[in-house]
This record gives structure tokens, C-alpha cells and sequence, in this order.
């Protein structure tokens, strides 16, 4: 296709360019007549107004850049929900980029938003990342960032977070209260902050309760997924171990869990009472129906980009503003799976 | 932050602005040295190159635009992950928007992403899109557009879809061939194409193996989510209607209606089996683990940005490419609920 351009607007009407690019930007200095038969033969000529560059004026792309570790999940596309939802009210677009939990990507992607000049950008951290200084080169160049879920205490920029020690304090406390003496928790990775959190709100709440901590009722799900806790509660039994409560760090770890209870004909909560934690939509579906941990992902896509909003507004006109740490709220939904 | 320039590397270091951006794109008419001088002062100056614009040389943004109906799903969310995969793979940054089933927003969409001159546009329609003006629109811009699952074929572009009606035959062939005679079918609103693809493929199903069709047994689920799934359970159990089989358009629905039938001390699959459709990822964790139709979305996004990709690349080299369709093999998976 031949590009249609301002040029050729102006030659088939005989006018100058810029009489053009004022026509269509309804300059007060053209003509009625005028900027209807330049809005007319733009038309025909299925002219496009080139609005993807970087604007000169106000040197905005009105577009900003997402990074997450994945997006099939349902907590991260609840967020990407919330996020979508309120940059179009604003009339940004949003780049969607998915580290697949990997580091060297994540950098990459951070440096490609950069280098696409994106407004602001948007980041829940991959579990890998160490080493936060592409995250902290956002903030040297001054682009406005905006941390959310997973996060890194080493930057300086605004978050919104949920308080997963306590969180977890109350999921452990909802066991014990409902007469658990003996309780598991099928934790995270080592490395990631929220996998950390959960599993020191699972020990304070037992300390706390006087319960004794025993080390060997953790175990270590990877990828916090569905096979993840069949193979943890496997193991768990074959470790012979005789628990009356679990705490898993994700709904998808509990759901593994509770199908091979099922299977080994161990009664969800009779003998074994089962705490998620999400509220995954569907954690009502499976049978026995999961007691879990509300945390509002579509919220913390709403309130993250609304954080960043403000600070592209205030990079706009210049003005300085303290980074914020928003914590959303969260609460246990008490199910079948507990007593 | 004040921005910095070429022409500012230029001035501190005393050389034109038009050999620090030879210097930069590793002109060879540039030496080494002086390359070296620029590529430093640009970095000790935080420089960044402004590649957002439009590439003036290629015209083209490196940058697709994805517009679908809903990003929280389980089917749509994998179809996201095999096209931002596959689009990174290739350079490509994919921005996504989400029409909310809405016309009128998915219109709106439409037109945003031509006037951001991105390279091509890929596109699941919005439920209650009719008129499909819009999505000519870009073929007559001659703008690389793909569609995939809810396509119209009022479109003459390429797609990627599934034979909807053909597994939905299999789908409901497999509850009579299980011994079910009396088979009801929780079907989506009565617009969407896949929608009726589904419902005539399991009428076909049921004329085909003697079985009266009874419009009666039909039931309406608009959103086909899990929440019409039960109502819709409810509804069949207070009209009285004695069936042996259920063919829902989707897991989500099967889901809400198993769990009503549980409530309502009806064995499944013993007084009724069940069929789901899409082979969402948890229908093995739900009780009775649910049988479907596997819906291939990561394949479906992988092969659409494939074919947007030949798409680019022929309007990049001035070439017509005729429009094709790919059709994914989709499959039976045998659980629980089905005998």
C-alpha cells in the first residue's frame, strides 16, 4: 500500500502541509470550509494520522509497559484486568510482556520498554530476580515505575502489596482455631519475598498458638502449582508424617493436595483441614469447596495504575513525588475445606 | 528530567549531530574511535535512542495490537501466552486490550490501534458484534489482521479456528456412545458463532444416533460461565425434566452444574454425566474430574501470530498473500463424569 501522507492531502487540494496538519488538529487560524475538504479528502484517501511517534509537544507515547511472571494465572490476569480497565479510562494502552519468571528476560524486557520510550512501566517481579539494577536504571532515567505483588525492597519507587506475613498469620491462625494441632505448609521457592512471608506467617501464628515448629512439615513447591502439591502431599505421606491441618501458599498447591487426599481416602477436613490461599474463582468449585486467603488482584491492577498515573502527571509538569506502598486488604473465606 | 539529545552529545563533544547518529547506528563512514567517544558520553548520559516512533525507513512500529473479549480465562489467557511467546521470538511487542464482549468498545479498539499505526492486528471477537464494518476497515487500510476462535465470516482474512460443531458432535456422540438417551445442552447466547456451531453440532449428534431432539432440554447460559451453569442446573431440576446426560458449552458451566447436582444428591456420572467443553486447566480438579473437549488456545495463539507474522512480512516486500484458515484438531479427554 502506498502511504497516504499530509503531502499528498495538501497537493490534491492545493494547499499548503502545514494548512493541512492544522486542518485536522482544528487550529482556529483555518477555515471552516477549508477544514471540512481537508477532513473530507483525508477520509477518502483513508489517511491515518501517524500518532504511534512519540508526541513532540507533550513527549508522551501515551502507552505504558506491563512485565509479569506469567499470564495464565489467575491472580496476574485479574491484575492485568484491573490494569487494562483503568489506563483505557485514561487513554493509555498498555504493552503486555511475560518474564516466564526468568531474570535475563525480565531485564530485556525492561530495556526494550525503555527503548520503546513507554510513559511508565509496571512490574511484578520474576521469582529469579536478585539483582535489581535494570529495575533501579528505570528510576536513574527517571521513567515512572510502579512495583506491585512481587517486589524488591532495594527500589525506590511506589507499590501496592498485600501483607503476606499476616495474611498467612491469619490462614495458619483459622486452622488452629478450628482445633488443628499438627500443621504442614507447602511453601514457595527459597528466594521469592512473598514465598518468605507466607512461610514466616505460617511459624509465627504456630509459636504464637503454642505449637511446635517442626521444619519437617515444610515442603518446597517450586512453581506453587496444581502438580506441584500432588507431588508434596505424596511425598508428605510417604514421609509418613500424621498432620490434622495444611496450609499451602496457592489454591492450585491446595487443590493438588486435596485430590490426593481424595485419592488415599483421607477425609477434607475431617481428618485433614486444608487452607489455600488467592481465592482463585474457582476454589468454590472443587469439592470439598477450598477455604482460602481473599487477595484482590483486580484491585491491585486498579490502584497500580492509578499510582503510576499520578507520577507520569507529575513528571509532566514537573514536580517531584515520594514514592508510596500501598497494602490492599486481605480476608480469610472460610469454606468446606476447614472445620 | 531534562531530555537528552543527540545534539547535546554533539555539543560536548564537538562533532555534528549527524556523525553521533552515524556513530550510534555503526555507520562505517565513522571511526572507530570516534564511535567509541559517542557510545560512551550517550551512556554517561543516560541517552536513549527514540525508537518508539515509527521506523522511517521500514514504516513499520514493531508493535501488534491483540484485542479480545476477556483476559480473565483460562482460554483466552492461554491463547495471550502463545502469541506475546511467539511475537517475542520475532521482535514483536504485543499491546492488548480487552473488548469486555462490548461492540461498541471492541470499535473504539479498533480504530485506537490503527491510529498507533501498529504492524498488524489480531482479534477474537465481542459476542455482540454484528456489524463488522470496523474489522474491513483495517483490510481496507490493508493493515495484517488475523482472527481467531470467534471470527465472522463476513471478514475476508485469515483465521485460526476450531471445528466447533464437529467436537461438539464428538462431544455428545461420546454421552450416547456411554449409553445416555436423554441429553440436555447448556448452550451459550444465540449470537455467537461458536455458540451455534456448538448447539447444532449436538442436535446433528443426537438425530444421527435416533435420539429425539427436545428444544425443551436446551438451555441458555449467556455469560457460559459457572454462575449460569448453576442457574441453569437449578432451572432443569425445578421444570422436572429426567435426563441421563449434559452437554455444556463450557468447563465453567459443567462446573456450576455438577456442583448443583451435588447439592441436590444427583450422582454423576452415575444418574448424569457430564461433558464439559475447552479442557480448562483445573477440570481434573474438580469432583467428579469433569470430561471435555480439548481446546487448543496456546496452539491457537501461536499459529495466529504466525500467520500475522507472513502477513507483515509479505505487505513488508509488496506481496498479496491470498487469506487462509487453519483449523486446530481439538479432542475427547475421558474423566470422571462421563461412564
Amino acid at each position: 500500500m502506498k502511504e497516504v501522507t499530509l503531502k499528498q492531502i495538501a497537493e490534491n487540494l492545493g494547499i499548503s502541509i502545514t494548512t493541512v496538519s492544522k486542518a485536522l488538529k482544528d487550529y482556529k487560524d483555518v477555515s471552516k470550509a477549508t477544514k471540512a475538504a481537508v477532513k473530507a479528502e483525508a477520509k477518502r484517501l483513508n489517511f491515518t494520522p501517524n500518532s504511534f511517534a512519540v508526541n513532540l509537544r507533550t513527549k508522551e507515547s501515551k502507552t505504558v509497559g506491563l512485565i509479569i511472571p506469567e499470564v495464565v494465572h489467575h491472580f496476574f490476569s485479574s491484575v492485568i484486568n484491573g490494569i487494562i480497565d483503568k489506563a483505557e479510562k485514561k487513554g493509555y494502552l498498555v504493552i503486555i510482556l511475560q518474564s516466564n519468571e526468568s531474570y535475563k528476560l525480565e531485564k530485556k524486557q525492561v530495556e526494550l520498554l525503555i527503548s520503546k520510550r513507554v510513559d511508565g512501566i509496571m512490574i511484578s517481579m520474576a521469582n529469579t530476580t536478585v539483582d535489581v539494577g535494570h529495575l533501579n536504571h528505570i528510576r536513574d532515567l527517571k521513567i515512572p515505575l510502579v512495583m506491585f505483588d512481587k517486589i524488591s525492597k532495594l527500589v525506590a519507587c511506589s507499590k501496592v502489596i498485600i501483607n503476606d506475613r499476616m495474611a498467612a498469620y491469619e490462614a495458619t491462625k483459622h486452622l488452629i482455631d478450628s482445633g488443628c494441632k499438627r500443621i504442614a505448609h507447602f511453601r514457595g521457592a527459597l528466594l521469592p519475598q512473598n514465598s518468605i512471608d507466607r512461610f514466616l506467617g505460617y511459624k509465627k501464628a504456630l509459636e504464637d498458638h503454642g505449637l511446635t515448629f517442626d521444619p519437617a512439615l515444610v515442603y518446597i513447591c517450586e512453581n506453587v502449582d496444581y502438580d506441584n502439591g500432588r507431588s508434596a502431599a505424596l511425598q508428605l505421606i510417604a514421609d509418613g508424617h500424621k498432620i490434622d491441618g495444611l496450609f499451602a501458599i496457592t489454591d492450585m498447591a491446595a487443590a493438588g493436595a486435596i485430590t490426593v487426599f481424595k485419592e488415599r481416602n483421607i477425609n477434607v477436613p475431617d481428618d485433614i483441614s486444608v487452607m489455600g490461599f488467592s481465592n482463585w474463582f474457582l476454589s468454590q468449585a472443587i469439592t470439598p469447596a477450598l477455604s482460602t486467603v481473599d487477595q484482590p488482584g483486580y484491585e491491585m491492577g486498579k490502584k497500580s495504575f492509578k499510582l503510576l498515573y499520578k507520577e507520569m502527571r507529575a513528571k509532566r509538569e514537573d514536580r517531584y513525588l515520594e514514592p508510596v506502598i500501598r497494602v490492599l486488604e486481605t480476608k480469610i473465606i472460610k469454606r468446606q475445606s476447614t472445620k
